[in-house]
């Protein structure tokens, strides 16, 4: 949940006046996302969704971010679409932070996701991929490998607060992350990086959109199969549901192949996404600031999810038996 | 801001299949409102809000808010109505809370209000006290004179931590109220008590309508302009604005005459609103629970003002000179 920054009605007013919104009829602050402010308007023409860009989104980035979306639905993918303003611009100043409307798209998360909803995003997640390809803009994903090490040299020192022992347990598992078993030269391209089922949307059993570009980079596509694994696959009590995970990668699979390089490597990545999540999950617990208006998300969640893939032998132990697969 | 409970999407869908709402296209848990979880729907027919209601608010009172709700639109007030369910009824049990669905009500709230929109508040002030007049169910007000002493003694051994003296200042003013000048025999009716700038509504510069009735009861009616005169007429550093104050009373008496008892009264009635909220943001302030998702509201704001009614001798110094009025 998160409002940081409310917005006054006149000030609003006058961002609108540079679009052809027609007349604002309310607005809303919602609960959702984690990084930003966003609002739900009401205008003369529709729904649309306002967003103020707080911590951890650099300005630079927001082009890529916004650009992606209009390139994803000319290629199919239903998502928000960012609103224009008259002179053609879709970033602007509001309540002296990064601002830009984006369309309003129908749908709900769902809260407990079924086999059902995993085939959807695997195929969603594939269209995705394949979308991304001939997009013209990159980012580096500052989350990958790289990026653990400042992480956990900011949550280290008081990790074992959370569990006694994580400290050390982090400190194993990133040495081996880092010890050159990280994949190079697997299928890269344009990655969500955080296509976890509140970014998902569900009109139905249909699927409906995907929403929030905001951790969007370039990265290897495995890569986020091991981030939709860690995020879609597992109970209310962390523990793996092998037939949401198959539901996902057949589903995955029909639209976009995955090579048997990038299968090898997949309990790896999956291992990766855990750490990634764990950690910043980490840094976020032990740093809300007095008076935050976000509840941290549970880090031991995902010490759970690593664990489990530690022991993960092959793709297999996911639920998934390619066509045609050779042991 | 608060959504203190989520719903999933599957409970929602049951809770909605008791209604004729069409489809459920979406919802957002939205930042409005500190008593209750409020969530926006859109359904295939329209928007509307959903209100889990959390502590505070007792079961028994909400057939009269409701019930207001539907009274006050027959006699010409916008405000959002209680939609009910197949089987006739507005009140439901949602995540285990008692649950009502009402319409959504388009308008923004003033977060810096103008004279103009004072005026707006008192014309509909006083047009809903006369619509009041037949209203059948009767609440009483827990948070009169009588509510006020448990208040006092939950903060007054912790009141000092905010500003020295506090408790000193506050046990002498609320010996003063008891002492039996609180008025007595001045016209009652259904008072909405709590009709700040973000219960108001406005479109452009017209008044849209009223929301949140969970604090409505019987009371003198002059007690609501009192209310009102402290969330309304003071600027953002809580120095007193005669001219916002002059435009809210001489609206309100356009619709309603202050018969003469009401005008000596009010001064003293707007100490005791005073009192009223800074006695609920201070017992607020103190019992923050960790982890709240809510920033108390700062009490201190209500020490200016109350200190401001200290010293105002006539409604002459509210900037109100009815037509006719005798010193």
């Amino acid at each position: 949940m998160a409002v940081y920054t409310d917005v006054a009605a006149d000030e609003l007013a006058e961002y609108l006046s540079h679009y052809d919104l027609g007349e604002l009829m309310s607005y809303k602050g919602i609960a959702e996302g984690v990084e930003n402010s966003n609002f739900l308007l009401h205008t003369s023409q529709g729904s649309f969704i306002l967003t103020l860009y707080e911590k951890r989104v650099e300005r630079i980035d927001l082009p890529f971010f916004l650009g992606l979306m209009t390139h994803l639905a000319t290629h199919g993918i239903n998502c928000p679409q960012p609103v224009l303003n008259r002179a053609g611009e879709a970033l602007g100043v509001l309540a002296g932070r990064p601002a830009a409307i984006i369309t309003f798209l129908e749908g709900i998360w769902p809260r407990k996701p079924t086999a059902g909803h995993c085939a959807g995003v695997g195929e969603v997640l594939a269209r995705m991929h394949l979308a991304g390809a001939d997009f013209g803009m990159t980012r580096a994903n500052a989350l990958s490998v790289k990026g653990w090490r400042p992480l956990f040299a900011a949550a280290a020192p008081r990790a074992d607060e959370l569990q006694p022992g994580l400290a050390g347990f982090l400190a194993a598992e990133l040495a081996y992350l880092e010890s050159g078993v990280w994949p190079n030269g697997l299928p890269r391209g344009v990655i969500h990086a955080d296509l976890f089922p509140d970014n998902v949307f569900f009109l139905g059993n249909r699927l409906s959109g995907v929403i929030d570009f905001t951790f969007a980079c370039d990265d290897m596509l495995a890569y986020d199969v091991a981030i939709c694994l860690n995020a879609w696959c597992f109970e209310g009590d962390h523990a793996f549901n092998v037939t949401k995970a198959r539901a996902f990668l057949n589903a995955y699979t029909r639209v976009r192949k995955l090579s048997g390089a990038e299968q090898d490597a997949l309990p790896l990545l999956a291992r990766g996404a855990a750490i990634r999540f764990l950690l910043t999950r980490l840094v976020d617990w032990l740093n809300v600031p007095p008076g935050a208006l976000v509840r941290p998300k549970d880090p031991l969640e995902y010490v759970r999810k690593l664990r489990f893939h530690q022991t993960v032998a092959s793709v297999r132990d996911y639920g998934f038996e390619a066509p045609g697969m050779v042991a």
